[in-house]
């Protein structure tokens, strides 16, 4: 089960952070922090590291809800969106399926307002627009496809 | 299961930042972010919440590891610790089982990292001073002394 929703664009890696937190703010979804992973990793331990930027988003209605259902749930939040370079050189945006990072809290509650992140970040990826030359993920597409008539 | 380790302890709310930023640095984790979540939920939607700050704590090393055997690890980083003030007005600080954050991934590479660094961070929150007055903790410490010498 994929612990993500996650998309790869045409976007240039700023624009792929600016249309995502444009989204995610049309989700109710502010964010919280910025990491440039790949330079803290240069700084810290001199690692090359293709550009790779984590953004901490939280949506406040939905962070005070699972806060005060299960107090240290703010363990797993916010929730994280990253952005990447893939070694084809493309943009890829990826959000946490908060379902799955929350996998290991028994808690009824929390479940279910996990699940209704998952479907607010889910759909900000959805919204994205997709890479035109993306062959894997067209193909990705057409087995799925495959898949859901033939089987 | 617990998804983190936590203890109550004696110190003020700033004290046990800076005890656990000292502990954590001490174990290779730097802090990338300091979010205070009662802040954060006062501001955007009026919401009364007690004390409760989120660190961000990355160890270079492991993260680096993490991220070369599995790119969208970084959905899960960095690895969250939790100083809250507690209805008694303790304070107790909680940190993250990276075990239990990362069920959802399918990689043993990950899973034997996330193993790695929840020993760490075990071994931060165990070294706090716990609180003189609590207890339900020396109840369970007494315990746990009982578990270690007869089974």
């Amino acid at each position: 089960m994929d612990y993500y929703f996650r998309k790869t664009t045409d976007y240039s890696f700023e624009e792929a952070i600016e249309k995502v937190t444009e989204l995610l703010k049309e989700e109710g979804f502010g964010i919280l922090f910025r990491i440039n992973m790949d330079e803290t990793l240069k700084a810290k331990i001199g690692a090359d590291f293709p550009r790779y930027t984590t953004l901490g988003a939280c949506n406040p209605k939905f962070a005070f809800k699972a806060l005060t259902s299960e107090n240290l749930i703010g363990l797993m939040l916010p929730c994280n969106v990253v952005i990447s370079e893939t070694p084809e050189g493309k943009v890829e945006v990826a959000a946490i399926d908060a379902v799955q990072s929350m996998l290991a809290v028994e808690n009824p509650a929390v479940k279910e307002t996990a699940q209704q992140i998952a479907e607010k970040l889910k759909t900000v990826i959805s919204k994205l627009q997709s890479c035109s030359y993306n062959h894997s993920s067209s193909n990705k597409k057409h087995h799925e496809q495959y898949h859901n008539n033939y089987h």
